[in-house]
């Protein structure tokens, strides 16, 4: 068994002390998931539970302005929420058995944005984004809450936008890694050009998967439409751990099944390929 | 596969946002070194990575007034001490992948010393103890460097002490988990007596290992005694970690099959119980 060295300062009586950790090296991939805007943690929790079953380190945060801290959610802004999502990022790789070359970062609407922002500040192996939502880059720092008029969202969210030209966009656009992208077939507040913006942004990715869940709405309201992304998200995620290790015959097999088990999810009614 | 939730706050811009860990459920035994008067952590390294690759995660320090801190020895006292191995036992049980029910602690001379009073301070499951040293109980706070003369050591350490006697003995006297006694053969500075009186001290004990190392001196100066002491160790750590899980007949077999290593380890000239 590989074994694993960390060194230590141990703080004591105002000092500090010298250690060493030594550990039989069984990291595993994290993965942190960041929830929409009026979201919470406890809404991942049992999608973070079925994703750590297949041996990942899963983070769920309840970012400013939300659960706890509600009262404080007319002030907080994307810049406050970014710094959360780096955070919660920086908490995660620093526990001991995460794996600080394999983190996925797992986003919805609000979250799916930071999340493509965070790819710019920090290591991204893995970004699922379902819904991604997109604001201007104007009023960095004005209240998110502020957002939907002072930036005219709807409008802006039905244009076609050159990566170029937003923030996000040009994050998607300098991405490497793999994306999996999640649209909801009827969503009001994501309309599908967003989706085509963030999809045609991340060209430079290493593989795209892009999925539709026929009828579900922004919120994914009906419990049988959070079923389908947990299963669409379980499967990607299958693939990916699977995929790292392609050297390994092993694990080949796990891919070719994982792969297989994936185009069977795909097959019902409220999953398609559009 | 079982999967472990850990509530945490994690600190952003002077305030905090709640996550929730949830991760497999791989923990293991953590096993905390502590090094003699005059020692340092790199002595414990290759007996830390043995007992690492049986599934435990493992701590060396460095004791204030050793390696680094060399040159703060003549000042350093008992307490200091003390609380450095309680501090390391802190940092050691908050590692995400220990099972803080399962903590040995493995002390040479005077770290035997410290782990046996340690062991009324936190929850020691396993403690391993080689030619653990002794002190009387008075000038708690003077310099550890001063207790030889001050204390009259050599003469002290000829002595029959009831436990009640002296604070180290009547911490073995109160312990409940399992224990290991090595003694070093022609060990002059700690001769037979010392162990004679931690023996009969660990009466209370759930299980008591004791073996000599015969013609060894304190210090273990020769490779083949260190590596008699590792293997007796390594034997002892593999019986216990097994020993947990007496309902497993997996375990039961390998169990088994540990004993049967430490029998035939028990055989060669340098090894013999007495």
């Amino acid at each position: 068994m590989p074994i694993r060295d960390e060194l230590l300062e141990i703080p004591v009586d105002g000092r500090a002390i010298a250690g060493t950790l030594i550990v039989p090296d069984a990291r595993m991939p994290g993965v942190l998931f960041l929830h929409g805007w009026g979201g919470n943690q406890k809404q991942h929790g049992p999608r973070a539970r079925e994703v750590a079953a297949l041996g990942c380190a899963c983070l769920t945060v309840d970012m400013r302005g939300h659960a706890m801290t509600e009262p404080d959610r007319p002030s907080v802004t994307r810049e406050d929420n970014l710094q959360d999502a780096l955070a919660a990022y920086d908490r995660l790789v620093r526990e001991f058995v995460v794996n600080d070359d394999e983190v996925a970062v797992v986003g919805s609407s609000y979250g799916g944005y930071l999340a493509t922002l965070l790819t710019t500040l920090r290591p991204v192996k893995w970004l699922a984004l379902r819904a991604p939502a997109l604001y201007r880059d104007s009023d960095w720092n004005a209240p998110k809450q502020k957002l939907r008029k002072l930036q005219d969202l709807p409008a802006y969210r039905r244009e076609r936008i050159a990566a170029t030209d937003n923030r996000a966009l040009c994050a998607a656009n300098a991405y490497r890694g793999d994306v999996l992208i999640v649209e909801s077939g009827r969503d009001d507040t994501i309309p599908h050009p967003v989706i085509e913006n963030y999809r045609d942004a991340f060209g430079n990715a290493r593989s795209l998967t892009y999925r539709v869940l026929d009828d579900a709405d922004h919120a994914l309201s009906d419990p049988s439409w959070r079923h389908a992304y947990t299963t669409i998200l379980v499967n990607w995620i299958t693939e990916m751990i699977a995929g790292k290790r392609t050297g390994d015959a092993t694990s080949q097999r796990r891919r070719q099944d994982a792969m297989k088990t994936q185009q069977a999810a795909a097959s019902p009614e409220s999953v398609a390929a559009r």
